[in-house]
């Protein structure tokens, strides 16, 4: 007899790239404004899994980036998905202040139209 | 005397991974859902913004993938805008059918919580 197919989740399941990382898009609950793409790999996913608190791989640093540790602009998990590749994730989440770096919202600020680029926000402050 | 920064849009510009390829998350201009994230080139990126039909680079058959061409599922390029680091494209859309080869409308139907995937929804047809 052919067993059911268990649907627990293990994060070693997910198509990781040579380099050991999944993208991740962190998705705004409240507004559905897409904030930012950055990478998680395993231990990543398996954090923010445990914690709630998202939590990305930095390729710039080399370490695990929980997101907000200093700048207090934490996004806090409501929902992980996978696509159906299982080769991207897409994380819902609660974000306090600001997604980007340059202290925006999201990080997606700059709109190209005509072959112009355009500032659609501001930094917050 | 400093010049002006000029705002012309120059797909060269984007940073590129060294497949030359940046990713492209595809959101639905009416509802916000998040429909799918695939890979763009430069010449991808310069067919979208100049056909208005969003074009990804298919990596497995290593060809401009116009999206729907075979199905009729396109994406209409609502905006095109990039992030604060030039490597990660949001191309917000108005979808024709369902944006996954599934036949959802979503390729990330399946949710993780509790250590268990949910599935979120079903093939439309």
């Amino acid at each position: 007899m052919t067993q059911p197919r268990p649907n627990t989740f293990d994060p070693a399941s997910l198509k990781f790239d040579d380099r050991g990382l999944i993208p991740a898009i962190a998705q705004d609950h409240g507004s559905g404004e897409v904030l930012m793409m950055a990478w998680m790999n395993a231990a990543s996913v398996a954090e923010t899994l445990a914690s709630g608190r998202v939590t990305y791989w930095s390729r710039s640093r080399g370490e695990l980036w929980r997101k907000g540790e200093t700048s207090g602009h934490i996004q806090r998990l409501v929902e992980m998905r996978l696509d159906c590749d299982r080769d991207c994730l897409l994380v819902i989440v609660e974000q306090t202040g600001p997604a980007c770096h340059t202290n925006r919202r999201s990080c997606f600020f700059t709109a190209v139209s005509d072959g112009m680029e355009t500032e659609l926000s501001k930094p917050e402050f």
